[in-house]
């Protein structure tokens, strides 16, 4: 993993440092036997994940990550070791995480962090606990939090996300979310959706709970429904065994297949282009944008699940969902200026369909189902992305099924009336194809399909397009069905779409991030977008508050011995 | 009016300044004949509100009011009038909203005002405009928004709140929300919620609408649901009385009963301590709480709502939603270092809930309708205030029904086990007592009671508590029914009350607001709760940020001919 001392101010001063520009990045791509904080082991139905933190193993140089405290080094390791239970063990029901002492987010890197590394990095670990939770509702493989110790702050938070959380009794372990007393901030990964919303703590003793430094723990903790059960120390590791195996045995996971393995993630990168096996992006710092193409499948897709499996990582629908996931991660982090990020597609419509037909079929296949739900997770990335999404259809590309989520994902879309009629006046036009894939399994956080949420409350437009699934639509017909936002002609195309991202350009970042954050979610919330939206935006609010992290503020002084000075007026 | 130009800073300079203090405050009572910027005229069951913005008439010096332009002081008129509609004009039906052009909040104010202004600013609008719809979904009371020219950002906003907008279609008129392109914050009063929500504007047209100074009109703002009609000019005065009669025709409401004047409400007010007929207010500056002591009647009901209409506003539950009402305003906007409220009650139980049963039995009845939605929005004010709130139960009060909410309302609640020993050993022991008033009508943001969002997740603590109606529940059987917080006894009461009050003081009072933000608001989300969770603390946010509020943000440069300076990295 490389440093990214770049986003970062060690001196303390949280102003913003750009990041990208050739400086070094920050690198997504872990495997196991690189593993510097977390460990993981085997038995059967039964895994085991350790947080054991390297306190020498900051992702960034300037602070120590004592008392198992975590950085998104920390973290990243955490999501590969998810993803890698899910693809590679399919015998694994039940991951137990023992002895989680853990302090929680390391609070001298959050002060000396930029606002928008803190930002970044609370949302990318709320997608972990996200996808802990998804591993458990999905993939029959249920998280068991076995916290031998007390848990504090982030550390509590990752508890919450597990289904089941056992606290060893022994009159001093407790769960605690220190946040607010002691850093002057709220806890940045849910904690407070998940204790009323998840765990249905009632809001006054939750009130009173996140008040506590010192936490709470024994009987209490179990009446307050903070924890699911205490046990006394002589009881834990029989306990411990016994609740995984309960919980294990819930579980039509497969005990005999073979796992997929995560091979490692071709890629190349350098300051102007990121390409992948089906994906690549150009970026553009003269726009402030991101021309990113992703391609088809080359070859029609296997004949069942189980060739589909023996072709591994490279299983199409997989492999292209691991580079967008990655590309994701990569340009949020190291490329935060370029702030609009337009998608177009390479290939055969009928190809990408096949695929999606595969999955759809075999849905009740281990693997079929990672592989669906790792598509809505990453999809789902992309909606809470803080940049402009435009999609740019055009004759040859192939926005069918799966793929054209990512125009249904997309701010605005732009499909070409017609062909290029100075390039190929006799290529098939620009077409987009709807599937039964855009129907159902692929639901953005707040539970709805990507049409749903565009339909919202226009059934009748819904019903239409359903209607329309495997026809290819050329540009005016989908205006007409509303899966468009704009059909430009030849003539008209390309100072369409330059105006449209230097328009982006000239906006404020910020009131953009607003913006979509709003006009994505329409209609119902859940607890994800709960903490995507309400939760995150308060806490991105103080964040940036002096009483928070202002050279007074709760964030520096944490440690000193002095007192944070506030500002005592309620806004 | 009096000025209030301790909160802002007219030099241009967004640091906040203290309000209080002896200072000029912000009065929110007013009354028709005083209105500086708005006219109402009745016809019979349409009345008609017409927006008439006196250019000199600024709350606070340094900024005048062009082109109908808005601050807190033209809102507080139009919530009035809103009010005033409701319980003096029973006949009326329909509420239009003639020529509304506007182009919103007034920039230079926004630009010069301190961060908690804006902020209580837009809160408070939000509650207007909630209360406008309230008013058309509850009380017979449609309202008209017909568009007799541009409706620009708070302008259309303000349509957006009615049920039916007319534009007229002259090939100038438009619709618009120019605050992201002109101003670089989002629209502050629910307007970004409420086009996808509400009006169901297909997400990317939403987008496009919200990027465009110069709006939509015509056709295509019908088309894209931005507006329910156009009407050409010479048709536009006949059809807009047409609208409004078909309008008032789907009422309910009594075209024949009188209507209750809401007379001047007495108040005596001073840096220490503020006093209605029925509440009493306590300012610690010391403490930074306000003691608030809400008094129940003082004598039993009438016998039916035809005498209660007789006692117009000395009616005891209009009269202390009247009290509540202007006092949390009062401190919300004048005392914003006064960051706790105890909530205390005096009297007798039975007579709340006799009150509280007139009311209920009579539901039907227009009068008690009204008194009960102004109940349930005055509380719905409290949820979204920005202190922390506690109540305290002791011998001698009357949490009981209506008022209990204010005990259910709180952060945490503290009920006294038995008396005081030293007081009068003889007094009956404190005690609250559920009523029906409890289990409907007065619902949340969310839609829920209040006892369904405390035990959200936990129906058998609902149906247990169902069952206690009507009986007085002392501090342990309250403490067994998830009813109050915490139950200390006599020797542990003053303190465990001046530690909560002390403790709360010492916390970041922005952590708190984002804290208390979460909790209130367990469960599902509404599109009123989304206004004020998701949308709000967006807008926050951008209102804290350089690009919008620093020195050469966008509200600063706005009208200066110089561009604003964004820092271009997403967060």
């Amino acid at each position: 993993m490389t440093s990214a001392a770049a986003q970062h101010d060690t001196t303390g001063d949280a102003s913003p440092v750009a990041a990208g520009g050739g400086r070094e990045r920050v690198e997504f791509r872990v495997s196991p036997e690189h593993y510097r904080h977390w460990r993981v082991s085997y038995d059967g139905p039964v895994a085991t994940l350790t947080m054991d933190v390297d306190e020498q193993g900051g992702l960034v140089p300037g602070y120590e990550l004592k008392l198992n405290s975590y950085d998104l080094g920390v973290d990243i390791e955490l999501y590969d070791a998810v993803q890698r239970l899910r693809f590679e063990h399919p015998e694994v029901r039940t991951v137990a995480k023992p002895k989680i002492f853990c302090a929680g987010a390391n609070i001298r890197m959050l002060a000396a962090s930029a606002h928008g590394w803190k930002v970044n990095f609370c949302k990318f670990t709320n997608e972990t606990r996200n996808g802990i939770e998804d591993a458990t509702a999905n993939s029959g493989q249920t998280y068991l939090a076995a916290v031998n110790g007390t848990a504090s702050g982030g550390g509590y938070e990752l508890a919450l996300a597990c289904e089941h959380i056992m606290l060893v009794d022994d009159r001093s372990s407790a769960v605690s979310l220190p946040e607010l007393p002691l850093l002057g901030v709220l806890p940045g990964t849910g904690g407070l959706t998940r204790v009323v919303d998840k765990r249905h703590v009632r809001r006054d003793l939750a009130d009173y709970f996140s008040t506590r430094p010192e936490g709470i723990g024994g009987k209490k903790a179990v009446q307050w429904r903070l924890v699911d059960e205490v046990v006394p120390r002589p009881r834990w590791e029989e306990t411990v065994t016994e609740r995984a195996a309960d919980l294990a045995g819930r579980s039509s996971r497969p005990g005999d297949a073979a796992g997929v393995p995560l091979s490692p993630l071709a890629k190349t990168r350098d300051d102007d282009t990121i390409t992948y096996s089906n994906a690549t992006a150009r970026l553009s710092r003269d726009t402030g944008s991101v021309d990113i193409t992703v391609r088809g499948p080359q070859t029609a897709p296997p004949a069942d699940m189980a060739d589909a499996a023996r072709q591994g990582a490279g299983f199409w629908p997989l492999a292209v969902t691991r580079e967008l996931d990655d590309l994701i991660l990569d340009l949020r982090t190291n490329e935060p200026e370029l702030g609009t990020w337009v998608f177009r597609t390479e290939g055969e419509a009928a190809q990408v369909l096949a695929y999606d037909d595969l999955l759809l079929a075999n849905a009740g296949d281990w693997f079929a189902n990672e592989v669906l739900h790792y598509l809505k997770r990453t999809l789902r990335r992309l909606d809470v992305t803080s940049r402009s999404l435009l999609a740019v259809i055009e004759p040859g590309s192939c926005f069918a099924g799966s793929l054209l989520e990512l125009a249904l994902a997309a701010d605005r879309s732009f499909q070409l009336a017609g062909v290029f009629e100075d390039i190929n006046p006799d290529a098939e036009p620009a077409a987009i194809t709807l599937g039964s894939i855009n129907f159902g399994p692929l639901t953005m956080s707040n539970g709805l399909t990507r049409l749903q949420t565009r339909f919202w409350g226009d059934e009748a437009s819904l019903e239409a397009a359903g209607k329309r699934q495997g026809t290819p639509l050329e540009a005016d017909d989908a205006a007409d069905l509303g899966l468009i936002t704009f059909a430009p002609d030849d003539i008209d195309w390309d100072e369409e779409i330059r105006i449209a991202i230097e328009e982006r350009a000239s906006f404020s970042p910020d009131a953009l991030t607003g913006l979509e954050a709003n006009y994505r979610f329409a209609g119902p919330e859940t607890m994800e977008t709960k903490i995507f939206g309400r939760l995150s935006a308060w806490q991105n609010w103080i964040f940036n508050r002096p009483s928070a992290s202002g050279p007074d503020g709760a964030l520096r002084r944490f440690g000193t011995g002095q007192r944070a000075l506030f500002d005592r007026k309620r806004v």
